[in-house]
């Protein structure tokens, strides 16, 4: 099926599958006026879904709602906010989500219960002025629908996005689309990361289940920008069956880890402040978990972050890094690259810094732990004094 | 034995109690010419010693040296250098270290096994250059031993330390003093932290070590700055017996946490490019080891720190640090404080933001989990513009 592939960085993204509508709107919950409400409305014949939430225990009242409405596998439509969290909101907030569950239900005629909602924006935000935007905003997106919505909804959940999040996958006869937006990751997450995958493939929700937490786990799990774990994000994928065909549960798996791998990269490139895009590759571990801990660990680490940011290849800011967790290795064996030039042999200064060039924006690090077969790739990037800035000045 | 207490936050340190000499001298290792050896000599009649070495698995030649020689419990002189952290320098590292416990037994016809060597300053930095200004350095410290030797000592082990750091603790009879470097804390460490504390009390090995680690276990151990933990970090305390006066463990332990405290302090007030002083203070939490957890969880969340930078008590970032933890609470029905202003309550927004003034360094953010009896106390410094600023241009 490779030659049918087609990966496109933009597109029209949730409504490229046959059989979903989409829409964005502005509801006044951002004070800059853009818009600030979408939804994604599944036409069906299928109505299958299945969603992953943040592992943070500290959950907004969106996820907690949506966490219950995915139960059945059934998703109708899904409703997503800017300009606000509804998170550490009290039972008022958890209210507000239900309401709005309950207004699109109306509106389309199905059980509220089948309707998801995700929020993004400042925890803490989510007083009766919130609650009004939000469902007239709802109510102003679904009167709004259009089979060429994608990208309206997509640019109507962006907050400090530089720009809209979209991809296209398509196969023989059956598409997978997508938008993202924030800058971080599932868990854990810089800012949250709401991402909505439609499909016209034919999959129930136990099948789209199994495929988006394989597609996750390599993708989103793997994009660590800052190390902090949202309260709100949510990767919700939807099937419509539209198209008739049923692909192999392999091969729709491998499509949409692209997907999600496309749209990671683009979050990635776009995370706050960043000015480097870095990819940590970890070989020759004893185990795949082992790889992800020491990746994690530098992905983590603020001293090698800000080395980055200064375009210093500073190798022992790396095994200072890895050095803090317990995979299995021996500090003293290990190898590592910047850019593909060996600055550490057997923990022990090899190549000279100077040969190494960090001024373009993508950057590799290749951990070799000579420890065993396994790998895995960390995507992180580095700390800079935009992040501080943007960080700093979120709130106000 | 309160009311004989004395608290000096300089004074001269490693030689205020009896029994000491020390030195710090300008060995070439800095490129700006200051001091960067120091040697602290302890002239007895007791020669006892114990030290707390990082638990980063990524040691430096001296933290492997030292550790081999503290186990006899007797020391008769540390040697510690900054310029340079021959760290990850491979075999001939090792021996730069052991030949500079070598040449300094052989001056002070004592056994190198009772030499302990420190290390700091760039991970990577061991060539033959630097063992030759090591070993000179050492020699020339040595030949400039002085009973008040502690001042110049002090400054000798500095690297990005804008000032000395030294204290004293007197009690009847009997005197405890410390010197400290670095911007961090034992584990984790922002930049390596070396600490040497003195005393002339009538105290075993054993005995040193249970108070030593009863100290830093709420001292050093409570400070994280960055989150990172160094390669170097050690902290030694040696007994003279000079006195005469064998002091109840118990006050000597409880003396020595005051003295550590100071020093952690002084540590925290000068961490790289930080402009707020943060105490995390978790209170009814289950166990020590809960509100321990909570405290660090949001002491090394970046978007709480730039958050602070930004003078914004951003407390939804504080719930969703300690939503990514194991400690046992609800979230949901937890207040945070900001310097005394209860902006969250049982998980729900409370007073207004702007009732807090967070333009003063010291800054306070109370935690209270509603879980238990037991609290803890970390403290850490806010993610600034210098902070990035001077640990990408670290090693350049």
């Amino acid at each position: 099926m490779t030659a049918d592939s087609e990966l496109a960085v933009t597109g029209e993204g949730v409504t490229a599958p046959q059989g979903f509508e989409a829409a964005g709107v502005a509801a006044g919950l951002k004070s800059t006026g853009k818009p600030d409400v979408a939804v994604v409305v599944n036409r069906g014949p299928l109505k299958a879904g299945a969603a992953v939430f943040t592992s943070n225990r500290a959950k907004a009242n969106p996820i907690l709602w949506s966490q219950q409405a995915i139960r059945d596998g059934v998703v109708e439509a899904v409703v997503l906010n800017s300009g606000g969290a509804n998170c550490f909101t009290g039972s008022f907030g958890f209210q507000t989500t239900h309401q709005t569950a309950e207004r699109a239900a109306e509106i389309l005629q199905v059980s509220p219960g089948d309707v998801l909602v995700c929020s993004t924006g400042l925890i803490g935000t989510g007083d009766e002025t919130f609650r009004a935007k939000v469902l007239a905003g709802t109510e102003a997106a679904l009167a709004e629908l259009s089979p060429d919505g994608g990208i309206a909804a997509s640019e109507a959940i962006m907050t400090t996005d530089s720009h809209a999040k979209r991809a296209v996958v398509t196969r023989d006869g059956w598409t997978i689309g997508g938008m993202a937006k924030g800058a971080g990751m599932l868990a854990p997450g810089l800012a949250t990361m709401l991402v909505v995958v439609t499909t016209d493939a034919v999959l129930d929700a136990k099948e789209l289940d199994t495929a988006l937490r394989r597609a996750t786990a390599v993708t989103f799990d793997r994009l660590d920008s800052d190390g902090c774990m949202s309260t709100n994000d949510q990767v919700t994928l939807l099937a419509s069956g539209a198209s008739g065909i049923r692909p192999d549960l392999d091969e729709f798996a491998l499509a949409l880890t692209e997907l999600c791998a496309d749209l990671a990269q683009q979050l990635q490139g776009d995370a706050e402040g960043a000015s480097h895009d870095i990819t940590i590759q970890v070989t020759h571990a004893a185990s795949v978990a082992d790889a992800v801990e020491v990746g994690r660990s530098v992905a983590r680490n603020n001293l090698f972050k800000t080395a980055i940011f200064g375009n210093d290849p500073n190798w022992g800011r790396v095994l200072a890094a890895i050095g803090t967790t317990q995979a299995s290795f021996d500090p003293y064996a290990v190898d590592v690259s910047f850019n593909g030039v060996r600055l550490c042999s057997a923990g022990a200064p090899d190549r000279p810094r100077d040969e190494v060039d960090l001024t373009p924006r993508p950057t590799l690090v290749v951990i070799d732990l000579k420890a065993g077969d396994a790998e895995a790739t960390i995507l992180t990037n580095d700390l800079t004094h935009d992040y501080v800035h943007e960080n700093s000045a979120y709130s106000s």
